[in-house]
């Protein structure tokens, strides 16, 4: 399961923003509109199916209180496949 | 696009070892195997679709150095929407 852990919208998040202002538009990569940083979570977890896995996932984000619910988000999705 | 920078398949990955040992195992998830943390920029671009948005974002990374190719892996992927 992959975990993405992240700032509520509308909230600023500055390190995004420092690496579109600071690195990606200086360098000429205008089509980039706007880049949001968060965490990345990639958790393996030992259950009969993706749906089982993912609710476990997401007990395990609240209960554990893995992020803030008053400033993050946290968006578990079946993982993609590693490279 | 969502982007997610890990260390590379192979190499420890202290920060998601504390989080298991620490956190999950103790709180009696033994469903969970592995957990291995790492940075998720969510970026948005203006491209007419999918495939050159994705083209786009991978040579950012890799002509910007966002990520140490020496350590870390980098997969681009289509976002999820935002919940």
């Amino acid at each position: 399961m992959s975990v993405v852990i992240s700032n509520k919208a509308g909230v600023r998040e500055p390190e995004g923003e420092t690496i579109l202002h600071d690195l990606v538009s200086k360098a000429g990569f205008d089509q980039v509109e706007s880049i949001r940083a968060g965490k990345h979570l990639r958790v393996r977890v030992s259950a009969k199916d993706a749906a089982t896995a993912r609710k476990l996932v997401e007990r395990m984000c609240n209960e554990l209180r893995i992020f803030n619910p008053a400033a993050h988000s946290c968006e578990v999705s079946e993982a993609r496949p590693v490279p």
